[in-house]
Formats: C-alpha cells, structure tokens, sequence
C-alpha cells in the first residue's frame, strides 16, 4: 500500500503549535507522510520553513497547486492549519483544485464563507475534513454509536463543556503569537472563546447525540480589561428534538488546561467523558456504573470504532491518536474514492456540514448576547 | 455542660426521610438532644409518631409552645422538617414565642412569607439558621474562608450545580410519598427542582463567593409528562460584583444521586468541590493543583472552621456531620445568648437572610424562564 | 423500644481520641446512650472525666461491675477503649460478671490472653464485638457478601494495606499521647505498627474473603531512628485455600492518612474498596468496571446488609457511621439474646475469634521478621 | 536535518504486537523512519512481511549487516522486537558490528547472555537502549529528577506494582500468539510474570530512586492450572540504602489492564504515579497534596525533561509519545556521537547496566522463591 502524499498550508511559524501537531499525527501509522507545504504566509518564510522541515516548499496556496497539476509534486490532500481567517482562501482553492481537505477549526471567518464552502465541497465531491480532534478520541466515538443504538433511550439534555485558564490574564499583551492571533478579531472573526473551544463543546453536543441546536440564549463575558473579543462563553440551547443543552467555554478558569467533555442524560441512561481521561467512557444506569476503557473488548466498540484501534487496552491512546484517526478518516475517504481494495469504512467524523453548523451557532450565541440573552434563531 | 433540649416539628411520618436525619444529627455531639415534637400534622398520627420515637408529643405547634410557656417541656430550639408549604407557620409561631428556629429549606413556599419571617426575626432577635446541609460541610466553610481572604484573587465566574436522578420517571404516580410532595404545587410552592436542589447551589454559589445575584436568564424544563413542575432548572446569573454564575439543577440525571458541587474562577486562582466527595477541596494554580483535606492540619482551616471538626483527616465527616454542623452553630448562637461560659464562635451559617434571596432567586428564574429567557431582576 | 445504657472504658483523657468517637457513634442512632464509665486509668481522673463528660463516673472498672450488681447503674454493655495493654483486663471482668463487650482491637497485648479471652466468651456466652471499624462500612459488609455468594469467583489473591504518615518523624518525643503509647512496648505489645494498622490489613484480608492465613513471611522495618517498635509491616502470607495474600501497613508514607483499603482478585472478578472513599465498591470484570454506591438500590445489598443504612445514595456514610454499625451489631445481639420482638439479624461482624486471629497473625509476622523472612506458621 | 533510518528484528508477524507499536513510535516525529528489517524468524516470512510493510527486507540478521557493511542499506539504529529467547543473538550481532541497539525487555533470556551484552556494549562504546517504555512518560522521568534534587528526604520505601488479567485464563491453550510464548520457558526464560512485567515494576522502583536492589524474599505463584512459569510474582526487597521495596507483578488481575505505578515514601514527601493516568505526578506533603501535569509550566520539569514534550499541557502523551522518547533518547545518543550539532541532551533511560540488573533481579526471585522465601542475593 502507497504511502499518501500530504501538503500543509499554515503550521510552520516558529511560536506555531498545531502545524507540528498534524505532522507527528499524520505520520504515526506509515501510511501517510508530509511532503511539501506553504508553511507561512510571508512567501519567503514560507520557502526557509519547509527548508527546514525537510519538506518541498512553495511560496504561496496557487503555486503548490499549479506544481501539482503539473506534476511537479505528488499530493493527495491538504492540511489547512493557518490561523482562522486564512482557511477559507485556502481550503477553497485546493477545493477548486479537487483537491481534499483536513481543514482546522473553526472552517472559516465568517458564516457566509462557510455556505459557499459547503456548496463547493457538495459540487465538487471532494472529501473534506474538519479538524475537531477530540471527534477522533475512539471513546468519544463510542459515545455516539451508544447513542445511535439507542442504549441511553432519548436524549433529554446534555451537557458539553471547555475549560481552559491560559488567557486569565492578558497574554496577549506579552507578544505571545498564540494568544495574539486569537483575540484579534481580524484573524479570529466574531468571537475568541467561543469560536476556539466553544465549537468544541458544540461539536461534543450535536455530534455524538445526532441532534442539532435549533435556538440559543447567550451570555459571553470578557473578563480581562482591553481585550476585543469574548474570553467567556454561556449557552442554553435549544436542541431539535426539544432537548436542552448547556453549552459553556471559558479561558479564564486558572489551573484547568484543556477539559473538555460532555454529560447526556437519556431516558435510560447517562453518558459522561472527558477529554483529559480520554480513555474513559462512563455510563450510568439508575443502580451503578460502568466504565468502559478503549481496547477492553467487544462489548465496547462497534466494529468500525475498533477498526481506528492501535494499542490494547491500558494503553492509553490521546491526542495525537486522535487527531491521527481524523487522517486516517480523510485517508479512507481518499482511498475508497479511488476504489483501492480492503480499506476499511470511513468514521463519519466532523465534515463541511458541522463545520458550518458551528459558524451558525456561534454567530447566533454573539448576536443572543448582543441581545441581552433574546432566545436567537441558529 | 447542660445538653440543649430539641422539639422536631414535622419529619415523622413513615416515609419521611429527613426527620431521622436530623434526629441523628442533633444526636451525634452528645451535647444535644430530642425530647419533644409535633412529628406529623395529623394531631393523632403526630402523638403516635411521638410515641414511637420515644419522645414527648403534641398534637400541633400551639400546643406545644403552650406547654413550653407552661414549664410543661423544656425546649432549647425548634426543627422545623415539614414539608415546604409548612414552614412558615410553624416557623413564624416559635419565633414570635421567642424560640430559636432551625429551618428546612426553602425557606417558605412565597417570597412574601420568607418577608415576613426576615421582620420577624429582626424584630425578635431569635437565632435562626436555615438547614442548607452542605455548608456544613468543613471543606465548604474553609472554601468560604479562602475567598475571603483573597486566596483565589477577585471572583469572576461560578458554576455551581445539583444533579439527581431519582425523578427521571415519574415516580410520584406510584404513590412515593417524597416525589409525591415534591412535584404537587400546594405542597412546594412555584417550583419543584428550584425549589429542592436549584436553592442549594444557589447557596454554594453566592454563600461561599460572599455575592449576590442581581439579575437571572433562565431556562426552566419538565421533561417527564405530566409533571406539573419543573424537573430541570437551568440559570446564567449576573453577580454583584458584574461576574457570572451558572446555576443548574436536574432530576432527571440518571445515575447522578446528590451529585451538588461548585467551581469557583479568581483572577489568581480556583477553587472546585463536590459533595460526593466532600473531605477534599481543590485548588487550582496555574502551574499545580492543591488538594486539601478535612483535619490536614493548620494550613487548612481557619480556628472557627477547626472548631467544627470531629475526626482526623482520613476519617471523613460527611453528611449526618455536615447537618450536626448546622446543630452546632444552632447550639452556640442559643448558649452565646444566654452567655454561657466558653462557647466558641458560631460560623455565619445561611439565615433568613439567605432564606429570603433564595426565595427571590427561585421566582425570578421561574418568571424569567415564562419570559423566554428574559434577564429579570432578583 | 427503650435506649440500650451504654458504659465505657477508656478513652477519656484529654488526648484521647476514640473515647470520643465511640460516643458519637453510639449516639447516632437515638437506640443506645452512654451513661457510664471508668474513663482513665487513675481512679480520680476517671472522676473527674465522667464528671465533664456528664455521665456517672466510676474509679475502677471492678466498682462499677459492684454497682451494676446492686443495680446501682444500669449497663447493657460495655465498650473498653483503653491503650492496648488494658484491654485484656477489662474485658476480662465485664466478660466473667456478663456484661457484654465492645472491644477495642487489637484484642489484648499477647496472645495468651486472646486466647483467654475466647475461651471466656465461650463458656459467657456473652456477646462479645471487636471495634474493626472500618468492617461496618456498608460496601466492606457488601464485598463480603459478593464472595460468599460466589460472585468474583474462587479467591486466588488479595492485596490489603494501611497507609498512613503520621508517625513519620519522632512524634513520641514531643510527648504527644497517641504516639507515646502505641510506640512504647509496654503499653502497645510486640509491635505498633502491625497491630495498630496491620490488623485492620489483615482483617480487611481475611474477614471479606472468608480465608484464613496459614502462613507468613515478613519483613518489618522501624525507620524513625530510636523508636522501640516497628513503623512498617510487610508480609506476604499464605491463605488456607492456597492463595496468597500481601498484607501491608505503615506509618511513615508521608502525606498518606487513613489510606486503608483492598484489592481482590478472584477468578471471574475483582474486587477493590478504599476506607478514604468508603461509599464506592468497584468490581472489576474482563471488559468493563462497575461502581455500586451505598444506597443505590437492589443489586447492591443483602438485605441485612441494607438494615445497617441511614442515608440515601450520594449521601455517604463514613467512619463515625461505620463505627455505630458496630454498635448496632451489638445491641442487635443483645436484644436478641433477651428475645426482644422484631430485632433484625446482626451481620457476623469481627470478634473474639478475629480477634485471636490478629494477635496470632501479628506474633507471626513478628517472628517470621526475626528469621529473616522464613515461612512461619500462624 | 536528516532522518535517521531504522531496521527492525522481529516484531512482524501476524499476531505480533510491539513491532508495529515501535514502527508507530519511531515515525512520531518525523526524524526517524523505518527503512529495513528482518521481521520474522522464518526467513521467506521475514522478506513477505517487509514487503507488506514496504520496507527493505532480509531474511536474517547477518545478511542485514552485511548489506548494511556493503552500502546496500542505511542504517543508525536497530530495533530488536523479538520474542526474549532472541535477543541476544540479535543484539550481540548488531553491536559487534557497530550497531547502536534499541532492544526490548527482558534483555536477554539468561544472567550470562546479559552480562556479555554490558562487556560488549562497554568495549563496543556502542550506544544502547532498553525499551522500558514506562520510562520514557515524562512524568516518570520528572519523579526520577525530583528524587535526585532531594526533594522527597532519603528514599524510605517504594511500592511497585504491574498488574494485568489477561492471563486468569488458560488462553496460551487458545493459540493466541502472545500468551504462547510468554507462557513457553523455552521462548520466555525462567519466569513469565516476573521476566515481562515484574522488570517494569523493578525498574519503577530502582531506576526512579536511583537506589539497587541487594536481596529479595519472593513468593511466585502460579495460579492458572497446566502453567509452566509463574502469573504471578511477589518480591520484597532489601535496597541500597537499607530501604525496603515492595516490587509485585500479576496477570491474574481481572479487569486490569496495564496497571503499572509506584509509589515512592521519603523523609519529607511521597510521590505516586499511575501508568494509566501517565500524566499526572501526585506529590504528597504533610499538610496536602499536589498534582503535577506535563507541560504545566517552570517547576514542573527540568530542562532535559522538557526537551521531550511535544504537546501542551492537557492534551496527554502517553503510550505511544512514551516509546517515541525512548527512540529520542537513541536518536540523541546516535546523533551526539557523530557530533552533530544543536542535539539536546539525552536523558539517562535504562541501558545495559539497568537490563542486567532486572535480569539478575528476576533470577534472585526465582531462587528465592524455590528456597521458601529464603534472603537471596541479587
């Protein structure tokens, strides 16, 4: 089996942290390898990044395109991982191109950008990936087939959160690239705190229930003194089988780092898991508790979840496996499109549909805010 | 030392559940003890119960006060463990007898009793303390003490919760004498999980935080047919300080049983607790977490905190403790009044005071709730 | 159903601990009151105690046998919580006049006269219970129950331990009471470590599984420089169905208080259960965990496992709530024994046969120690 | 900056599990690649599964090095996977020829094979590795650096432990592959239990405190009926410095799954870590605890340790992440000896002297063991 050839866009600055992150994911299985890339904006900069990455560069988004078309250099998707308002120029291009896309979150600056990405991608039949890592987390997965089967009755309500403390003082201030970027609403767009981990906890609601928000009422805070955009994020959320979802992300919670998670209560049953104990799974009947570990055995995962599986049980898989198994999900929905035998059946993981999904929710929980708390039509 | 006489009034009947608890509670420091009450509202039912109990019984509260006035009973404070709509008469006629007063919360079933009950303590100076069991809890009066003296900076944000499961069904169509009062609005008032349980992290929220609720957006469910109150309690509250709290309530979380606990945010520090794990305070730094246990040792508690404890650390005090606390700061408000010799500091246990916001944050949610989520003023 | 008259031994000095927590576990339950005791070892301190502690006071333990006789105070039983060395001869003479007895463990200060002792018991018939506190937690009574009912299968190991850190530098020669005696040979026997802490190790081993141990290796070590006794116990011990059991205990794990807990591995499940978190029983089984809390309902308790409970699930009962388990059991067996209606069955907790068990166990370990390890016969 | 390339022995077949786990590890960071090997013994089946994995395969390891001695393939370092039995021979060869060697434990099957392989290593100056994977998690590393700063006292004692299920059953009987030959003395040595994962527990305990281990009294046991080796193995063990260590291996643990921690009692602190909650170094003091995670910030790590983070604090690196530095450290040590430049420090994983020591350990516990429990020296 042929290696698959990737191509990054964004990712290489030297105070950059995600681009370095797709690398180590994406080659972990020996099955995909990077090789060339438009690591920085500046064009020159872009060319001494892949220098140094060992990687062929090119100046610019166009130029590694034209190169590909002509046969210059070997492609089979693209990573997008440039800071949020430059994945829309980007990942519309290599659309264009017919070229796939794993695309970083959230898919673009604003919401009207989103609905022509979601026609491209449905026009072109190009397979497109949105970045929510912890979607690849294989309890996380899990969650959802138990939801699917019914195992936890209706959902009634959920729960999803993502609590970080890095921004409770103005980072910004310091020059730090990660904080710069996120609270500057040119390159982050309407919200900080909620466009960042807000979709997190968004994407943890609706995907692994299966439903969608209907309507929100929404309170952002910022709590440090000059900063632009929200570092606080509260929503109540009106699902659409009638359910309830209380939606929250906040940078300001000192000593928690990425927790993550979700708790649905079902008419049977509750799920709960955590990001920071991904391993975990807990499900509660009215009488006790379960907890079920990735590898435990069959009674756990659905044959398509273990299919993602890498270690046994008690070896944890986390991070950087997970945002492997959304590549491994692009790497099928690459291979099957070419009809290569015995690839195994692609996760439905976060697509242009929740990538858009997410842009709506969290323009509607700015414009609730706005709006004193008015429940908001998403 | 003299052992304080206690009367109960209500908490007798067969399926009654909290007048045992307190019984055993006021019990367990052997500087207390039941020798009176009225333990049911069926004047015959109240003298069997009585009897039963081993205890001197009354047909009803006037009868008992009479007899008190008479030197017929000794009586040092009254329980009151009825449920919700008959707390304030019974309530109301001790007090304005001059006897002090441990109440179950909430406090009335209306704002305007809790009103009246707040004047009429004032007016008569008798000891009052609202039966919140878990500020009780040692590690709950210490988190208090470590906002207050600045150990977690300025509070920003709170989420403070109360999870249960038990009414996940509906459990008081099968006669169950708990669910049954609960969910009946004559018997609880406007609210049946804001009432219960969404008072309690009220409490934790602002009790321990030392602010106030200014203004709610609340989103009010009844997830079980036919219920004619709210199982699930959902608020973004505004602090007094322009901070933000979340307050939640369900009973609908299967597998959840008193599942109560709060977060606190600082600008230098958080604070987490849960009930169900009450011997252990969190404290989150920015680099570390601090866990803190009952009865550690100096650096943990305050000296009127460590008054209260019973055990060494490892030896868990826990809910019959935490309500003996509240018997505790009872016993000592009543000897400090009479100037006895010795007696240490009562902790600021929640009074009429709080009795009274509680209520006020119950009706507004309730109306704001009817509003669409309006923010309505407390 | 009239108050069982409760009589102490013990426990009243001004650094004394368990006096006082008998007292509060005793109290609990409003069926039994401490009226009486001889609570310290000279004659006009027990006075003056009794006196404080509001009961009637007697010098010496034969003085209040007399009064008991002539009816001068009425005692159902007797609880004996002196230092180690006086246990043997206050039981003794409660036990020959047939007053029943509630015993501090470890039993006596040697062997022979455990062994005096249970022949005693024998030939008394008198109801004799050894204060094992932590055997009337619900879940440890329940963990029992699972292996009776052949629910993890046949036993093939048990891990049992008790951490604690106290005695981790000299306390004793800061004059501290509770480490001068149980350091000093004369007052606590061959070992302190062993028979303060590694008894209940050893009982939390054999008592849940129903095995004895037949043999042992061990190695005790005393790591404060000039402490006459050991402060660490290790021994690995041979079970009489031919498993093997680790049984630890020690005093000098800093930051480590009540830690005390086990771990059993039987062959279709585990089992594991920590005193520090006394509500939770976690069985493990090939491809899941469950957690059973207290109260939680059916599948938890035998039902006269559920006789013992107070509080509902997520309301835990801890260490004063186990302690009054205990005493449960023994009014239970001495309602019984004068044919009271309606007393329900006492569950087999620990006595005079543990008891002998646990000096033996300890002299063996002891031994074993000073033989370099050799297998040594109990 | 070039790739290293890698060749693996072993590790290729079918139900083979670690080979693929060191592939993963290796290409995490993209500089290192697995270029060549000789995956299986069968030399036809060893040139099919390279080319299923599509890389240079060779039938044996000496064709390898003479290809490799030829020019005819790239190699730094090689990676030896195969069962115990062979990796001397396959160690012994590469290192005569200059090979640097990443070998998996146990080193050897026998005392004398490894006692060659430290005079070969030490003549050859060859750099090597053993692949305790455990101690590659940064947290490990970080308990080690604060043991060697002083900053728990002087060692006291350490508990280690490892404790697995999937051997309560006879499923080597099954024809699983990696029960067979660890259950099969010819392939595995003279312990099952102890040779495979009592040497992680050993290594917790020795390599972390910077202590040995002098003489152990073991009890093996083997409780599965038809087994020729121990599933389980109990040392305790006389230290260095007078210490004791209490250092156990089970695989009859239902329900755990790589169960692998210590904890560690020193004169003014204690640390405790779990290799299933990697992240996380708990420190305890006297008067509370602490909890560490990787990548929290300054006084978490030292310099070196930090030098091998990848990822935020939050997003956990576990087994895979753990592996991959044991290769970093290889990489490092390959690099620093061509003099290459910008190469950080290597941290002091196991090697030889840490390989011979466990098997020497293991050897001490089998006697001892035969000898009733008997003192022996390691």
């Amino acid at each position: 089996m042929k290696k698959l050839k990737v191509a990054m866009v964004g990712g290489g600055g030297g105070g950059s942290f995600f681009g370095r992150v797709h690398w180590r994911a994406l080659s972990l299985d020996g099955s995909r390898e990077l090789v060339a890339g438009v690591l920085r904006s500046n064009p020159v900069a872009a060319l001494e990044s892949a220098k140094e990455w060992g990687i062929q560069g090119f100046p610019d988004v166009p130029s590694m395109i034209r190169a590909w078309k002509k046969g210059q250099v070997e492609i089979d998707y693209v990573v997008v991982a440039t800071p949020n308002h430059a994945h829309f120029k980007a990942a519309k291009a290599c659309i264009e191109a017919g070229l796939p896309v794993l695309c970083e979150k959230p898919m673009t600056l604003t919401v009207d950008e989103s609905e022509k990405l979601v026609a491209l991608v449905h026009a072109k039949k190009v397979p497109f990936v949105l970045a929510h890592t912890y979607t690849g987390h294989p309890m996380m997965m899990f969650a959802r087939e138990m939801v699917r089967a019914g195992q936890v009755g209706q959902v009634r309500k959920i729960e999803s959160w993502y609590s970080q403390g890095w921004l409770a003082t103005a980072l910004e201030k310091s020059g730090q690239q990660q904080a710069s970027w996120r609270t500057d609403p040119k390159r982050t767009g309407i919200s900080n705190c909620g466009g960042d981990i807000g979709t997190h906890a968004f994407v943890a609601a609706t995907w692994v229930s299966g439903l969608s928000v209907k309507r929100v009422s929404a309170r952002l805070n910022t709590f440090v003194k000059g900063r632009k955009l929200d570092d606080d994020f509260n929503v109540i959320a009106e699902l659409s089988n009638g359910g309830t979802a209380l939606i929250t992300a906040t940078q300001i919670a000192i000593g928690h780092k990425n927790d993550c998670g979700f708790r649905l209560y079902g008419t049977t049953g509750s799920l709960e898991w955590h990001q920071e104990a991904a391993e975990q799974l807990i499900v509660r009947r009215p009488d006790h508790d379960e907890s079920y570990w990735i590898g435990s055995g069959a009674p756990i995962t659905s044959a398509v979840v273990s299919s993602y599986l890498r270690a046994p049980a008690g070896h944890h898989e986390d991070f950087f496996e997970a945002l492997g198994n959304l590549h491994t999900t692009m790497e099928r929905l690459v291979r099957r499109q070419r009809r290569e035998k015995h690839v195994p059946e692609a996760y439905p993981h976060p697509g242009v549909a929740e990538g858009l999904a997410g842009m709506k929710f969290v323009r509607a929980a700015v414009r609730s805010s706005k709006a004193k708390g008015a429940w908001t039509v998403v």
